[in-house]
């Protein structure tokens, strides 16, 4: 396997990437089903969540992942970063670079910031956290997590996901995923919220939510910007909003009795999920969310130990990746 | 003694735990008056703090509580948090408990905030860092802490309580907690700053303040609103407000030689306190921010050693708790 | 040499005591220029970050430097602060004191916050993180520490500083190190930038950058707040300041061969700096945010080393110091 430098998006890595994080994801949960509470995996590792945007779920999950195990966290917010000051990204970047983090994880309204910043940041690990529309690469890992423990592959699955696909991360990161490990999606939504040539990515286009239901195997939900609505889709409300896209109890059955409900949060209750749904047994949108931090501390792992700090060798490599999990599994602080 | 699962109030705890958490919160403090500095009593648990209200001080001191006790701290406030974005406070709730914390501490503006979440996570403690004007109980610990110090037992004593008591949870949690352990309050205050049938927590209610002195073993000021006096209650201004409620040097020498001034913090100097007062000896306002600290360690110790984590046993029977108390008091890091 | 038990400001060390705090910084990064990554030196003791003033880079600066030393690091923030609730400074400071942490790092915009406040707080060592136009002190030794791995010494080096000199507190600090460490400082700006009697400081004073950059061993640009200078300077354009007081190709080439740039950061690209300067070679702005970290690594275990905490004697004697930092230097987590 080709060690990890990075991690920019689900397209620049490959099906044995992904499955390699989202195994070492798994490691990290316990026979019980309960997350690993500490390891010294990273100690004396720092790892610096940098966010443009704000996200009290991605960046308390990186957070509580860099801590269960035992790296330095320090949490920059836009709002208090020196970008007010007319700071440049890239400087901002080569600053906290400089200041010699193991890994930077960025959030950032911009699509590829990460891959920009990495041309110019050549000693520090870069993470992905959603960059504008093109990608948020750690909520598919997590989201391929949480099939894993349902269905033990995704393979030959279908996914519907539901709603603003035109300006979701979450959906296109999905939409490379599924040709890398071989499931399908479905994506459900009016014209006005599908990009351009959406066909290009092999993906099944349906307009209707109700045709698209039936052989779903997940059906995954998005958040709406209720302001983008009434702004640009000519829908007149929420509430039409709802009945046309929404999933509610009577579409959850015509799915079919397996079919399972996701969201990668935080819900809109009552505009593209209703409330039963949301907090019905088949819905994991919880499970995602205790998925979501096993899955970061795979991720830092498997880039921390791509780093040849402290003697170690260049390489990831899966065996020594592997020990370190394990080592992490059975070394409680 | 029953086990304590949360702590979401003086009212939900009995006369043993209350003492019980003063005692082990007393037990964090060396013989020099210093507090323990660093104790690996909590290693591998997760404290989260989510303020809804800002609050440096009651924040700061829960961090620092957690850690000394060497747990992972995670500091989420409201204005980054999902609720912008329109979450519900329960699915902001529920999806920290995903993220499986051992103690979820929360400020909010609504009474009961807490309560309402314990029926949802089943699996987190939660700690009422102030809900409204219903409770706020940890800092009625660290004022029994106070005065456990100078007085040995607050059996017997009077505290008279002055200022907005209608909307002091600090004053509602004192008010519960005397009957407990068998002081007396006396509320000072005009009426318009007084709830309706603040009788009914047997208390004395006075209207004017140097009445209510002779007799004070505790003079406790609360922090007034400058805005909502000129509003509610017909005080033409906060001059006027000082002359007929406020503590004066006049006034602490009417109380007695011996009488102490309390101050939850933080002081409106020349409002409800004049500085002189605020820094006279008899002050113990400084003491009290000093065992808010202890007092908080004695909670989350409390509270995670009442989890089953780690084969723990279910009880967090007292001699379980004093050994880690006793451990935390011994073993520095 | 004298005990350290704040850092105010350079005004405040003798010659001995900054250069003892280089050199402590300079024993934190190893042979091959990399900062210590770990090292438990300050586990147990507590730093609180109190920034009145946004500053990413300073405060992340010195939670690094507190996290790889293994201190427990608290920030506080001015917008999250009780000053909003107007309780005073140093009621604020007092009550943080209150919490008992060894080290209270303060950035205000009121010059000599730290002197003001330590006559009341005997307890913790302050360490001033910016003042006002008062002093940056952590900022000079940082930048002595960069000099120092360039030059070995900076004795009879000249230092050239442009830009808005009367309202920048590293000018202000700068001409104070500079008497003491025997180089010279050119101050380089338009007399609306320079403050009354500037000549005091025994510096070398131009109006013309172009005169001042023969003999140039250094040209420090300073940051320039652009709406400063068209309301007071009379300078109609960013654009024109920059022909005659930014740092371009030309310029850097007429400093001679030898000349290096610094700069404090954040940078106003294009103003005061050109970027092709500011990435040159010659440049040495990153390895000052990079050594930032190790420098105040220095300052944090120097005034910790100062106190009697833990049966230490009272004295950071010259020895017991240099133990401590050879212990940090070997011993990693």
């Amino acid at each position: 396997m080709n060690a990890l430098k990075h991690l920019f998006g689900i397209a620049e890595l490959d099906r044995e990437q992904i499955e390699y994080l989202v195994n070492l994801g798994d490691s990290f949960i316990d026979i019980n089903r309960r997350p690993l509470k500490k390891a010294p995996t990273l100690r004396g590792k720092t790892v610096i969540n940098l966010f443009f945007e704000n996200s009290t779920r991605t960046r308390t999950s990186f957070e509580l992942a860099g801590k269960r195990l035992s790296a330095d966290v320090i949490n920059i917010s836009a709002s208090t970063s020196a970008t007010k000051k007319g700071e440049s990204l890239l400087d901002t970047g080569m600053t906290l670079a400089a200041m010699q983090p193991h890994v930077l994880v960025i959030r950032h309204s911009l699509a590829g910031t990460c891959q920009f910043l990495a041309d110019y940041l050549p000693n520090t690990a870069l993470v992905n956290a959603g960059d504008g529309a093109h990608e948020h690469p750690t909520q598919i890992l997590t989201d391929l997590l949480t099939l894993k423990q349902v269905w033990g592959s995704p393979a030959g699955k279908v996914i519907t996901i539901v709603g603003d696909i035109a300006h979701s991360r979450v959906a296109r990161s999905h939409l490379l995923a599924a040709r890398k490990l071989g499931y399908t999606m479905r994506v459900v939504a009016p014209k006005t919220l599908l990009p351009a040539q959406i066909e290009r990515y092999g993906c099944e286009v349906y307009h209707d939510f109700d045709a698209a239901l039936p052989g779903s195997d997940a059906v995954y939900m998005l958040r709406v910007q209720t302001e983008r609505l009434t702004d640009n889709c000519a829908f007149p409300s929420v509430r039409e909003y709802h009945e046309a896209y929404g999933l509610n109890a009577r579409r959850l059955k015509a799915a079919g009795s397996d079919c399972i409900v996701m969201h990668p949060g935080p819900m809109n209750r009552g505009v593209e999920i209703a409330t039963d749904v949301a907090d019905s047994v088949k819905s994991h949108v919880l499970q995602q969310v205790e998925h979501g931090v096993a899955v970061r501390m795979a991720v830092l792992t498997a880039l921390c130990g791509g780093q040849t700090e402290e003697k170690k060798g260049p390489a990831s490599s899966k065996k020594q990746l592997a020990d370190e999990a394990m080592q992490a599994q059975r070394t409680l602080l």
